[in-house]
């Protein structure tokens, strides 16, 4: 008789729930986003539809409603009541008996939570330490798949070392992005705010994509452009940029004191026009 | 108050079952593997609970104690009384809040399915065909990991062409491996067997290393070389080896027919001499 075992209980196969048998678990064969609210609002939501539509396509993922989606994500919002909340929410194909080839005729998993979001002021005022580490990710980073191994790996690598996020770096000796997050430099000479270029190497950040935005309004010409750690390193200024904490000062890289150790002066200007942009969208 | 949405209908988050919140599903932070029996026997266990040991190890996953997991595995085995069988199971590294950092006490979670195998006889007498894809994966397909979207999403072109199995081609223009299988070449005049030499880029598969101990028995001197897809399309013999199906015949390449489009005859012998170690090893 087929069977299965949850830790070390056994149970016959038939009967176990189909949450055991999701492909999100099997191969990671699902996308998601997440997204927060300031203040009793959500932000960005239109974008990040957008981009979860996009992943799901890419991964042939058909038979999602995304309207449909949009209503959950907004019930269980409002539901919640949380000011500042993180709202994860994932899609995969769906459950079946583990095998690479997926059934025809399978129904997507739907899976969202809404939680307090953890937004360390002292993160914002005082500034992170960052440190390199591979970039082992596969080829198609621009799809938000729940294939995050690499991503958990670096940031391991990164709290052993005492620093708050990992900046990926890969075979050509380029930074990508962070393990979670996307990296800006700030040339204060040439007054650029420098970050690298859209691929497949990267997420498309909606994040990123604000910042680059509001670039003008703290007095930088936004530029797209691969960086190296030695550019990292030397920058005048640095900072990183993500959904759940928006513009993050990086005050040491791979222990490099940047600047004079403390959170740079575009970057204070840029946070505060984030800011004002969160507001203008309510 | 914090809650969750499973499909479309609201949990409390504090009520979810902690199944929900696997990071094998948030992240695929785990670790599998596939065992097959042949006519009530096990096969290869020492050598797979090996590999896991190692890839519980390369990813960091700690409190798994191995003769524990095999000890499983055999129990499981034993209950469920199938003659061939296809033992699965991974570990993660638990189930807490989504959040790329673990909490340090995080208890692993085990999963395990003893099914019915699927070893279709037709694709061993007849042969199958196989294409390319690019390969996507990560940089440590050394590790035996959950994160396997890169071959969903190669099998699923494959099966759009009618093929079995996707082989895998990096940027360097070279066959790394199989979606789910290790690739061999026969080079007929020169008596050579030909596959990949191990590295990052290949999982060090339990079947390739069986068929490169009996190579010799087919006449056959083992060779680790890189393929190219040019190469293989003209081989005199092609086929792909893994844990469930051992020994499959390739008859065409990305359209192209292997030989006289049936299976080749030291593919066979070399078959006949898996299913004698197999019985040897009993």
């Amino acid at each position: 008789m087929q069977l299965a075992m949850i830790q070390d209980k056994m149970v016959p196969y038939a009967e176990l729930d189909p949450v055991y048998l999701d492909r999100g678990t099997f191969f990671g064969d699902g996308v998601y986003e997440v997204i927060r609210s300031y203040e009793g609002r959500v932000f960005a939501i239109e974008e990040h539809m957008a981009r979860f539509k996009r992943s799901l396509r890419e991964v042939d993922i058909g038979g999602v409603d995304i309207a449909d989606v949009r209503g959950r994500v907004e019930r269980a919002f409002a539901e919640a009541g949380i000011e500042n909340a993180k709202i994860y929410f994932h899609v995969t194909r769906g459950s079946a008996d583990r095998n690479h080839k997926a059934p025809a005729d399978l129904t997507p998993n739907f899976f969202l939570t809404v939680t307090e979001l953890d937004d360390p002021a002292a993160n914002k005022t005082s500034g992170i330490l960052v440190s390199t580490f591979p970039d082992w990710r596969w080829k198609r980073c621009d799809i938000k798949s729940l294939n995050l191994l690499a991503n958990v790996l670096a940031r391991r690598d990164a709290e052993g070392k005492g620093c708050c996020e990992a900046v990926l770096v890969n075979e050509a000796g380029e930074i990508t992005e962070g393990a979670t997050s996307a990296i800006f430099v700030v040339r204060a000479g040439e007054k650029e705010l420098v970050t690298r270029p859209l691929g497949p190497d990267i997420l498309p950040s909606i994040t990123r994509a604000v910042v680059l935005r509001i670039a003008r309004s703290a007095g930088l010409r936004p530029v797209k452009e691969v960086i190296t750690p030695a550019e990292a390193a030397a920058a005048d200024e640095l900072f990183i940029a993500g959904t759940t904490q928006d513009i993050v000062p990086v005050v040491a890289f791979d222990g490099t004191t940047i600047g004079n150790g403390q959170p740079g002066e575009h970057t204070k200007k840029l946070s505060g026009a984030f800011r004002q942009y969160v507001l203008n969208s309510h």
